[in-house]
């Protein structure tokens, strides 16, 4: 198994992916190979003495680095040879069997689609992001990439969500909704109130709406929405977080007695934010792409990193996009066989 | 001052709710009486002595309720005499200055819309919710009353939360945003990017698109999005808050030294729970509607009911539909008049 990793487009530099990668070679003995892709002299500085006599990492040169600030496009047209476009390439020469980028969204999953085209009747890649609960976790797709949905592809992202949630995340028997303002059926906008309606006819554990307050409670194991409401949604739980855990910090620090107390339950808050950390996951898949892709976060750790390498492994192991291929044949007559975008 | 409160369609049964009028009129001065307003039998059997002695609770017998299970139109239809629609025409006729219920809030929205009347220029009733940050709160609206919009139902959302801000919450300057994927101009679906447009053209204190990591970060003091959006974020965030505590506290129940961490500590909790409990403010308001109108959450407690009234007796303080009617005013020539829906 051989995995094509961007090391460029990450806000820590290549040193900390270079680190991940390392990590992931030493956990996961299947992989016989990492290339690492980027600006040679950049990589070159960072590998050690051991990295380069492994034999398990590859430094593949490309010239140029797509930013976040930079047009998704840009990736096939000004700056073809950025390290986001090299990557894609490896997977789709075939030289790779997945590839992991903490670089710009837009330019992988506008790269992506354009190089490795799409899975057979699927008419948009989606990013899934799971999002852990006390008791379990969901898949939210898609989280981001497309603002503006149809019906139609709301169920895509339901039929490769439930995949991914047995195949990775091994759930057995997903439960899938459709993220709405109600749990009754005929609650909903246009959009999902269609969706509904077609979710209903195709092979899935099918919840019905889902609704806020069903998230985190154990109820739903895939989630579907438009990527304009699942980027909120996704940033809204990542803020709030985040916003609890330094109000609480503020308030246990108020006097020594709170202090103390906050010292002997230590361990408590610990696992807490161990479980909440997104770095768990390490990144999301862009689902629907021929070709195995994650997303690393831009800040991504080298513990993020090796994780993505991980789920990467599993996608790979689990012939993810085979048995997205394989599902979609059979939701064809039910989708209109996915031929309109 | 005088306010209709509807006892029916709590959770709880009309005492809890007599419970906090009481509390209300005890804190209250100004509000000289309080219209009870349900089924008289009920009623009766809830008030002591004292309660009918004050000379400041007077009950209205309506012989319906509108249950949670029932159309919304039926407020005007099925269910004519319900309490809902009771409540509302005192306040059309002058008699109350405002009304309070816990019970099915389209109902009160269709009840309130065709008995009241919108204010001039405004084309849809808002709910407007507030929700605690660390440092700051921020209204969100619509949270659920219209799941499809068009973007002069945004900017009047804008308008009508910036004032409640304002006047009721006591922001000098209130900051609005429009929720969005993305801080970036240009990030958006069809509806937010053209009321991010208008927007820009209103005398507001716009600070353009706010993503999910925005919120609970004190970087905005007026949310607005479409009633879908709204709603889903509402629930999700109030799912999470009650999610995390679940978790915290059975990792701090797991051994004696993070129980006695969680003692020493316990006041730090509290101060939290307090901070985002949903009953301190008691109510969401129902702005846009021709009468000051506030939805109490079905579950709500007597000190929740206190609340609400509490915020009734500001927003009348405040002449807070003179305002929106003023400021409507101002932007009906960039809105075009709210004259279509």
């Amino acid at each position: 198994m051989r995995i094509a990793v961007d090391v460029m487009g990450g806000d820590h530099g290549c040193g900390v992916i270079i680190e991940g990668v390392r990590q992931a070679l030493a956990r996961y003995p299947q992989v016989s190979s990492i290339f690492l892709v980027g600006l040679e002299d950049d990589i070159t500085a960072c590998l050690s003495t051991a990295d380069r006599d492994s034999g398990r990492m590859e430094v593949v040169h490309a010239s140029q680095v797509l930013t976040m600030h930079d047009k998704p496009v840009d990736a096939l047209r000004k700056k073809k040879d950025c390290s986001i476009t090299r990557a894609i390439e490896l997977v789709k020469e075939g030289r790779a069997d997945a590839l992991i980028s903490p670089g710009n969204t837009g330019g992988i999953l506008s790269a992506g689609t354009i190089r490795l085209r799409l899975l057979p009747g699927i008419s948009r890649g989606a990013i899934a992001t799971v999002i852990p609960e006390p008791e379990n976790e969901f898949v939210l797709l898609d989280s981001g990439a497309n603002v503006e949905c149809k019906p139609h592809h709301l169920a895509e992202f339901a039929i490769m969500g439930s995949i991914y949630s047995r195949e990775v995340l091994g759930k057995a028997n997903p439960r899938v909704g459709v993220l709405s303002n109600g749990t009754e059926e005929n609650k909903g906008n246009e959009l999902t109130l269609e969706a509904h309606a077609l979710l209903r006819r195709l092979d899935l554990n099918f919840v019905g709406n889902v609704e806020g307050h069903d998230l985190f409670h154990n109820k739903v194991d895939v989630v579907v929405c438009d990527g304009f409401v699942g980027n909120i949604v996704l940033k809204t739980c990542e803020s709030m977080a985040r916003a609890m855990f330094g109000w609480l910090r503020t308030e246990l620090m108020r006097n020594p007695k709170r202090k103390m107390g906050a010292f002997l339950a230590k361990n408590a808050f610990r696992t807490l934010k161990t479980r909440l950390d997104a770095e768990n996951y390490g990144g999301a898949p862009l689902l629907g792409l021929n070709g195995v892709v994650m997303k690393a976060h831009a800040s991504a750790s080298d513990r993020a990193i090796m994780n993505a390498i991980r789920t990467a492994v599993e996608a790979i192991n689990h012939n993810l996009n085979d048995a997205i291929t394989r599902d979609m044949k059979y939701a064809a007559p039910i989708l209109g066989g996915g031929e309109s975008t």
